[in-house]
This record gives structure tokens, sequence and C-alpha cells, in this order.
């Protein structure tokens, strides 16, 4: 029995969960809100109680640290923090020298820094979280377990693009996909369920959110994602734009006179994607309240279901066949409407959608009807639950 | 009977075929190379015969019409100009303002100016031949046919981007693709060998080329296409990047330290593709020929093949069903490699190559096998003839 602490650190967020090892259980959760801003609070909660609630100074990573341990330790979940055997903190990129998680020793940590530069937004919070357990807990080993690590798996018929080589070998650009820990733990759930080993599955993964992204698994590996060299790429998004022509970018630059490639970053990431389309919402639930009275709505949710059927196509044929296709994260998990269409525009593979189970999954279920050519499975996906394996496995 | 002349003038070329209509047959074709330049050059063959060939000076474009004029009284194939019923201009970008060819009198030929900003290689010398035809021969119209025609059809979930509507609205920023001519005719002819009406076919085009595009066509119109603002979108090809991450135009930028958006449109369109991914040769068939002892030439070749199948799939999902497919231009219609892995691509769709039609097609060639669930075609594109059918049907 052990207990693990997972993190996962935004630039003004903190969550964790605690979990009791390797039962898998959750013993307590919380989230820093507003850290480095005014009116800074956490939030604690056991057994889905709310334990502690207030605001509290945080002006920066260490002190959203200290008071994650002192919330640990007043609501007796932990009573020495030497009980604690592993903190595993989700990273965003790993580029290409972290295939799998690993544990952040000095030199690893310098390698997360150096790979800010492809997540200048995640990385630098990240590694200061690292760095505040490590110096409050000098011996609990910390470990890195990364967005990009499942698609290190990926040939480079999918990750190259057809850019200069020198682009590639100094720069870095290449596809690095995200959502690994999301997209590895629904297919380890998929295995259970089809009750067959992972390592002889193909299956398709939609991990469908306010980010979204689509993976070929072949032989239980990253084949392809929609995700590209950021996760900018790919689908139509709550707020980013998917894949639009790379030189209508500069195109955009030209008439915006915007010189500031960051500025043109900005808009692709945070105004463009549903909320764009729709000029309404970013929120899927929201657009489909507004869809029957407004044209925008309904076309931007009609463009983010094309795009998931769109690239879930195109895997299947990469694939050749696959065994089982799989809907998680907050849209895929509760948007019965989102799963509907995006099935019914897959019907040239056969694939068929039970309508009973699809309005009413209760957990991990199967969605697909008997008759269906491939399986299709809702799966809640855990990333907190991916981060304490990878722990106990390093640890 | 009538002799119709069509036109395709680049930046530095402008080639031309004279057809007796409805005959649809070629009385002459013609290049004139180097149009600007020092040592510009005109050729002309009638049968496949060389008649004339030499080197003329030809600064401008105008003077290039006049040579293409005299050449054709020269050589006795047109004895009186007059007995021109119609002069066709291929013309890159018709926006939104061409969705189907059009007779170009003083104001559509201002609307062609206007769009220059959407092909600004383009436009302006296409113009500039349909003016100097104008001018020479004030009483025989001018027609405009234009590569974006027939992706008119294409629905807003297809052509529009997941970015603000402002940028729709005010900048045209949408798909509008290209070698509509193209994907048009072999469509026509791929009814016809399937001797059935085209407004009830489903077929996917591919046509490759040094450029290269897919086109979902559903009930004979175009529904979805790979090229998108411009025709550096989409497939990967001889120069032309493809699809790239949006957000990696600007990551590049910044570390070449381009502050020209200009500079960074040329490297996509003319430093990228299979030229930069080899870098070895935009050239297919030296891939091809350099592979087995190359693997950045094989790392080429699989990435071209990968993106068709990927289009195509998705194309195919969008459908529903299809009753052909096609492979058209310089590479779809004399690559049997390419033909070969594309369609072996596909397999989940239950397509069968039959492999001695595609060793060794003649014209128009059915290369599927009976059992195939889709017929495939191999269909030579005609942009010249559709030009001359278009002027046909207007004047």
């Amino acid at each position: 029995m052990a207990k693990i602490l997972a993190i996962n650190a935004g630039s003004s967020t903190l969550k964790w969960q605690l979990f009791l090892m390797p039962e898998e259980k959750v013993l307590a959760k919380g989230l820093i809100d507003r850290m480095g801003m005014r009116q800074s609070s956490i939030t604690m909660s056991v057994n889905d109680q709310v334990v502690i609630k207030r605001d509290q100074d945080m002006p920066t990573i260490a002190a959203a640290v200290a008071a994650v341990m002192n919330a640990l330790k007043e609501s007796g979940v932990i009573h020495d923090l030497t009980e604690l055997k592993g903190v595993g903190h989700r990273i965003v990129a790993g580029g290409e020298v972290f295939s799998e998680s690993a544990i952040l020793d000095h030199q690893a940590l310098a390698q997360v820094d150096a790979l800010a530069e492809y997540a200048p937004l995640h990385n630098p919070p990240e590694a200061a979280a690292v760095r505040a357990f490590a110096h409050r807990l000098p011996r609990v080993p910390q470990v890195g377990v990364f967005d990009t690590a499942f698609h290190a798996s990926m040939p480079a018929v999918n990750y190259r693009y057809a850019i200069k080589q020198e682009f590639y070998e100094q720069f870095g650009a290449r596809k690095y996909g995200a959502h690994g820990t999301s997209h590895r733990y629904v297919a380890s759930r998929a295995a259970a369920l089809l009750n067959r080993p992972l390592n002889e599955l193909n299956l398709v993964s939609m991990h469908l959110g306010s980010g979204a992204s689509v993976t070929a698994i072949k032989n239980g590996r990253s084949y392809d994602t929609s995700m590209g060299f950021t996760p900018v790429a790919g689908l139509a998004m709550s707020t980013r734009s998917g894949d639009i022509d790379p030189s209508l970018v500069l195109f955009l630059m030209q008439k915006l006179h915007l010189h500031d490639p960051q500025k043109m970053i900005d808009i692709l990431n945070r105004e463009s994607g549903l909320l764009a389309l729709s000029g309404l919402s970013p929120d899927m639930r929201e657009l489909q309240a507004a869809a029957p009275n407004n044209p925008d709505a309904r076309l931007a949710l009609d463009v983010f279901n094309n795009r998931v059927i769109k690239y879930v196509a195109s895997y299947l044929a990469e694939l050749g066949h696959a065994d089982g296709l799989i809907f998680t994260a907050g849209i895929g998990e509760h948007d019965e409407d989102v799963r509907r269409e995006v099935i019914a525009g897959l019907s040239i593979f056969g694939v068929k959608l039970d309508e009973q189970a699809n309005r009413d999954p209760h957990g991990e279920t199967l969605i697909s009807t008997p008759d269906s050519t491939i399986p299709v499975f809702m799966i809640p996906t855990n990333e907190e639950l991916m981060i304490a394996r990878d722990v106990m496995q390093l640890v």
C-alpha cells in the first residue's frame, strides 16, 4: 500500500488527487485556483465531501504546493508527508526526449525546461511545481507523465511534415500530439472490456473536450494523432481553429496588420474554433441549445462533428481494421448528440449505434449494436489514475 | 462547326489548343515559353507534328497573343481569325463570384482583377491575356473557366474554417479548392464509363500531379476538396507542404527570423513537399528510382501516398457510399506504384486493384477487379477540352 499524489499544474491552477495504490482508491482531491493572482483559493474534498474551501494568498507555485501539503495534513488524510511514495506530474511537452514517464531528477528537469519552447504556457509552471515538491520532499521521487509520450511510437510517415528536413532536425518541427495519457488510459480500459491484450488491438480513440483529438492506435500503440506540432492542430475545438490552410495564417497576418506571430497564435488558440464559427459560445451545450434558431451555432456543431468523422475515417483506413472506437472526455462522455452524429457519419464502415445505450450510458458502456462491425465504447477518462499508475511502476 | 481556342496563361508561359467543336477535335496546339524573358520561344504542332518552333522576342503577354494569332494564320489552320467563335481562358481564382464559367465582359474582368489577391501570380497574367485577345478580336467572346468554380457547390460545413466569422465575411477566408476543371472533366468521363447520369453519382477523384488534390463529388457536384484557401493546402505535393499545424508556420517564422510572411509562403509553396522531405527531388520518378537506397526518398513517397489515402478515406465517409474512384493527372495517369499503394491503403473499404490493368492501362481504364466494392478508374484529364466545351455552351 502506497499513497501517491497526482499533480496537474497550469499557469494559474493546480489540481491534485491523492491515490491509495495499488487499490486505485482516491483518498482526496483538490484544486487551487487563481494561483499568483488576487483572490486565490484552495478547495479540497474527501469522498466527494468538501473538507477545505477558503481564500488564501498564494503568490507563487511554491506557496501553492505548501498549501496542498498543509491541507493534506490538516484534513488528516496524511499524517506524515513521508507516507507519500511518489508524486506524479502531468507535463505537456516531452518532445522527442521522453517516450515514456520518467523520474524527474535534475537532468530530466533541465530537459523539461529546454522543451518549454514547445509549450511555453505549460512546461514552466509544471517544472516549477516539480521543483517545489522536490524541495519540500527531497526523499520522495517526482515523476513526469508526458502528454506527448504515448505518441512517441508514431512512425515517421505520420509525424513528419512535408517541409525541409532541417526544420525537423534543427527546430524539432514535427507532429508530437497531445492527450496521450488519456488516449493510453482509455485504450487500456477498452482492452479490459474486450478481454483481449492491448498489444493485439487496433483502436481509434476520440478525446473530445474543450481540447479534442483523435488517435489511431495500432497494436496498442499510438500510430497517428490529430494534434500536431502543437495542440492547435487537428479538430475544430472550443476556441482552437484546428487545421487550416497554412498560407491563410500568413494572409490573415497581412490583413490584420499583425507583425508579432504570437498575436496570431493567440487568435488561433483562444479566439477560434466553435466560439468563432458560432459567434456565440465555445460551449457545446450552449450551442446545442441555440442551434434550432441559430444557423451559425448549427454550423459550428456540424463542423465539429464533420472534422471528427473525417479524422476517424482516415485513421480506420490507416489501421486497415479496428477492434474498437472510443469516446471520452467531457463531450465524448456526456454528449449523446455528438456521439450519434459521429457514428452516423461512419456508416460506410458498418458501425451502428445502440440508441438506448447511447442515450443513457452508465460508466464504461458499449454503445454499439451487436451487429456493428466495430464495437463502440464510451469510457470516462482518468488521466490522474494513469499518472498514479505510472508513479507506482517507477518508484 | 466552330473553332474554339483554349488558353492557359501563366506568368511566363502561354499554352493553347485550338478545337473544332462540337467534334472535340484538336486542330493545333502550342506553347510560348519564357514570355517576358530573354530567349522566349514559340512552338506549335498540328497532329502532333511540330510545324513552328522558333525563338522570338515576346516582351509582353500582348506580344505573345499576337504571336499565337500569327502562328495560327501562318500554319494555315485558321485563314481568318473571325473563324474563331470563342476563346476560353483558364482562370485560377474565381472566389465566391464565379460559380461557373462566364463570358468575360468589362465587368467580369474587373472582378477577375479584384480576385488577384487570392492568386497573385495567376489572375493578373490571365486577365492580361483576356484583354489582349479582346483587343485583337473585339467581336469574339472571351470566356473564363475557373479552377475554383466546380467547388462552389461545397457546403459551408466543408468550406468554412473554424476561425472568426469576420475573417470569412471581410477577407474571404474560406476553402476555395482548385483543379476544379480537371475534377469536373474526369467526373463526366466516369459517368460515361459507368453509363449513368453524373448527377446520380458519388465519386472521389484524385488529381495527382506536381500539384495534387482529392475531391469528394456528391451527386455529380463538388462536396469537399483537399486544397484550401490556396493550393498549398491538403496533400503533400512536389514542392508544396500541404497541411501542417498552422502554429508551426509562425514558429518557423520566428526561428528563421522572417518578418515578411511572403517569404514563408514561398517556402511552403516552392521549397517544401517531396523535394523537402527527400532532400533530393520533387519528381516522383526520381524518388522512386532512389528509394531502395535512400530512406528519405522512401519517406517522401510514403508521405505522399499516406496523405492521399487519408483524404480519400475521409471523403468516402462523408459521401456514405461511392460509385467510383478516379486517378488522373501526371502521377495519377502514369504511376502504377502510387495507384497500387493508394488502393492497398483503402483495403478497409473493400476496394481491389486489378494488377494487370493497373500495370498497363490504355487510355481510360477500369483498374479494379470485378469484386471491388467500388470501381476504380484511370482517366486522363483534359482541362483544355473542358474549357472548349464551356465556351461552346456559352457562345
